[in-house]
C-alpha cells in the first residue's frame, strides 16, 4: 500500500500451523539449535513438557503479514518489539495479526500493533513494528 | 548457564554468512515473499539497488546466540527489541552479538543487548532480549 | 474469492526470481535429479549450455497465483495443461499470470489461461487451469 | 534412455511417501500458501476434512519418473497435461507411473501416460506428457 492509503484501525492477518518441519527448518537457517526446539528427550523434562517452536519463527508470520499485506510491498521495516508470552507447540495454528495504530505522514512512517494468537486464542506473542512506507516501483 | 554464571559484562557471538539460499529458505519458513527479497527485477528499482535479507533472519541468529551461547539452553525467552538500521544483502557475513547489562535475581531475569554487525562492522540490528534463566534438566 | 465475485477477464500474477537454491531444493522435493537440473558439468555440454530450473517449478508459481490470488483460498485444482515452450535458467524472475477465461455457473467451476514468462517477456509455461469455486469456511 | 532404446508398451515408476515436510517445503517454494495445504484448523473445516498436498508435488513425482527413468536424462520435456483426481493427505504413499504410447521419430518425440497412484491403488493424478529423446552428452 501507499502511504495515503493507510488509515488507523486497518487490520491484515495471516494464519499457519507451524509444524515440526517448519521448527526443523528454522533451526537449520537460524543455527538456534537450543535442545528445547531440537531434542524431544531435554525438551520433555523442561516446564514446557516437549519441543516448542522458537520465538522468531512466530516473530517470522509478523514479517509476513507485514511485508506481504499491511503495508505490504515498499515497506521498509524500521522496528519490531515483541514479548513470548506463551509457548507455540508444533501443530498449533498460529494467527499473526498487524493493525495500524499511529501515522506519521511527514516520515510516511506507521506504527502497528502485531500480535500472534494461537488456535485457542491465547496471545503467544505480542508488540509494536514501525515501518516506513517508501516509494515504490510503478510496477510490480 | 545457570543464573549464578552469568555477569554484567559477559559477551557471546556467533557469526555466519547470509546467502540466498537462507533468504530463499526464510522467506519459505516465514511465507514473506515481499518483493525486496525474492524479486530481483523489482529489488533492482528500489532504494537498495537489489535484494535483502529479512530483518527477522538477523534476528534468528540473535536467536542462535542466545539459545545456545549466553545465557544457553534452559534459557527462556521473554522480549527482543529490534531496531533495523541497515540492510543486509546476500553474502553479507553477519555477527550476532550478546552482552548481558543487568540481572535481576529474584526473577532469574536476565537483560542483554544484542548486536548484528556486518563485515563492515556496521551495525545492521540492534535492541535488547530479556530471559529468565530456568531450572534445567539435569543432563543434556 | 467467491464464485460470484468471478468475472471473464479478471487476472492476477505472482513474480519470483528462481534461484539456484529453489532448483536444488525442488529437485530434493521431487526426487528428480535430472543431471540438467543439479549435474553443471553435464548440463554445459547439453543445447541449454548450463543448468535449467524444472518445469514443474514454473507450474508451482502457477499454483501459487491460483490458490492465493485468484481465484485463492477455496478453490479446488480440477485440472492444469502446461507446455514448456523455453528454458528457465536459475536467476530468471519469472512472472506467473492468471486469467479468467470461462465460468461454468452450474458446477462453480472457472478456466483459467496460465502463463509464465521470464524478465524478457518471453513465454516460458503456457497453458490452462480449471479450479471449482468451493463453499468456503466462514473465516479464515 | 537414447530414442531407438524406447517402445511403446515400456513403464517405469517412482514410489515416495508425501510427508507433511514436503507440503511445507513445496509451499515453501511455490509460495502457495493456500490455507488448505497450511492452515489445520481452516482445512478441517473444508471438504477435504483436513490438509492436502499441493497437486504439483504429485506431478513433481511425474517429472521424477520422466526425468530420472523413462525416458530419463537427456529427454527434454515439452509438455503435460494433469488432472486431479483425488485428495493426496500428508502420510500418502504415491506412485508415480509412466508408459510410453506413442513415438514419433522424425521428431525424437514420445507421448507417456503418466499416473499418480495412492497406497490404496485410487488414482489422484493422470494425464500425459510429452518430450523430445535429445542427443546427450556421452558420459554423465
Amino acid at each position: 500500500m501507499r502511504f495515503a492509503e493507510l488509515a488507523i484501525g486497518q487490520t491484515a492477518e495471516v494464519r499457519r500451523t507451524i509444524t515440526e518441519s517448519d521448527v526443523v527448518a528454522f533451526a537449520g537457517i537460524s543455527g538456534d539449535f537450543n535442545p528445547v526446539h531440537v531434542d524431544a528427550e531435554w525438551a520433555a523434562r523442561t516446564r514446557f513438557g516437549g519441543r516448542v517452536a522458537h520465538g522468531m519463527l512466530s516473530a517470522g508470520l509478523i514479517s509476513n503479514v507485514l511485508g506481504m499485506r499491511l503495508p505490504g510491498a515498499g515497506a521498509i521495516y524500521r522496528s519490531q518489539t515483541l514479548r513470548f508470552t506463551a509457548p507455540v507447540r508444533p501443530g498449533d495454528t498460529i494467527t499473526a495479526r498487524a493493525e495500524v495504530v499511529e501515522l506519521v505522514p511527514a516520515k510516511r512512517r506507521v506504527r502497528l500493533r502485531t500480535t500472534c494468537t494461537n488456535q485457542d486464542g491465547e496471545t503467544v506473542v505480542e508488540g509494536e513494528a514501525t515501518m516506513v512506507v517508501d516509494d515504490v516501483p510503478d510496477s510490480g
